[in-house]
């Protein structure tokens, strides 16, 4: 793409294309769009942007995202606070939190052992979750990490951790998704799911 | 989307989910991709919006985006200054530049007639466009709109504006793209390019 016609579009589109999935021409076109606004809006853009940044905390006790110190979640008296979800990010999180399904609190990895970027388990929330075991009185760990290399990895090493402690150790059910055709199934998750079948009254 | 667990996240989201083609989901991701950026990053970020949105410029001549009074293209004594070409916006003046075909000059409209959008005559840089032409010694004006009911009220409405002065109009060529097959264009375009065929010399 050619020379933008102002440096200060340049770098402003150049701050735009450095995020995930925006390429130059996305870039410019949001750009565009932003410069149509009022200074106002444009100002009031930027401020949150960077108030984000220097004013979010992460909760001291899971590592979600929080105004607080202790996240609404952790400090949640209807929370069953004997169990923790294990997920790798915030968003996951969420995810759970959209299922109504869960009552516990969370343990918020930030990443996921991956040696191919580099990340190790000293680079995430292990040890502190160890820790959250052995002083918070938790009865189950619930593992629900990707169901990829990465994740299996860290499932792996989370398990063997904690296998001296007392705590009941599970990993999120996989399985054929609801509404899915088994013909369109993949071969790992059908042979998964019948060799995880639950019996039927459960259902 | 359910509500997030931080005030400042939230006011972030928002605004990025304001930007075109962006939803909620994505906006997340991106304002979680910035804030694992250091806060001189973010700032940086915060700041290029801002200056951007204070500091550009529009060329007084052709209204294209410009960090001075008078744009690069304008203040360019290489250019034919006899010829304008007129387009939308200045994603198309970069278009134009790019296919490195024209050397004239441009006058960027800052929009296109469409009553749908409450967008008229007054509301784009016709007028000055006409200014140009009675008082700039300029010998031809092409017309470089999008193909479209709009583009095509937008040309009207300019031809007619200009039909008493000497300026020769013209419009860029509608016809099926290079690299095409006829059997997968459309028969309007089709038609079109066997309406305004051209001799086989100047190919």
């Amino acid at each position: 793409m050619q020379q933008l016609p102002s440096q200060l579009l340049e770098k402003a589109v150049n701050e735009f294309a450095g995020l995930p999935g925006i390429g130059r021409k996305t870039a410019l076109r949001l750009v565009l769009h932003l410069l149509r606004n009022t200074p106002e809006q444009v100002d009031s853009f930027a401020e949150a942007l960077s108030r984000a940044k220097h004013e979010i905390k992460h909760c001291k006790t899971c590592h979600n995202i929080s105004d607080t110190e202790i996240c609404p979640i952790c400090s949640n008296p209807k929370r069953d606070t004997t169990t923790i979800c294990v997920v790798e990010n915030i968003q996951d999180v969420m995810a759970i939190e959209n299922t109504q399904q869960y009552a516990g609190l969370y343990h918020v990895l930030g990443g996921i052992i991956s040696p191919m970027n580099g990340i190790g388990p000293n680079d995430i929330e292990i040890d502190s979750l160890i820790k959250r075991v052995a002083c918070d009185g938790i009865s189950e760990v619930i593992l629900a990490l990707a169901s990829t290399m990465e994740g299996d990895t860290t499932n792996f090493y989370i398990s063997r951790k904690l296998k001296d402690s007392n705590v009941r150790l599970s990993v999120i059910a996989r399985g054929i998704s609801v509404g899915d055709e088994l013909e369109y199934t993949d071969e790992v998750t059908l042979g998964r799911s019948i060799i995880n079948r639950t019996p039927l009254e459960t259902i």
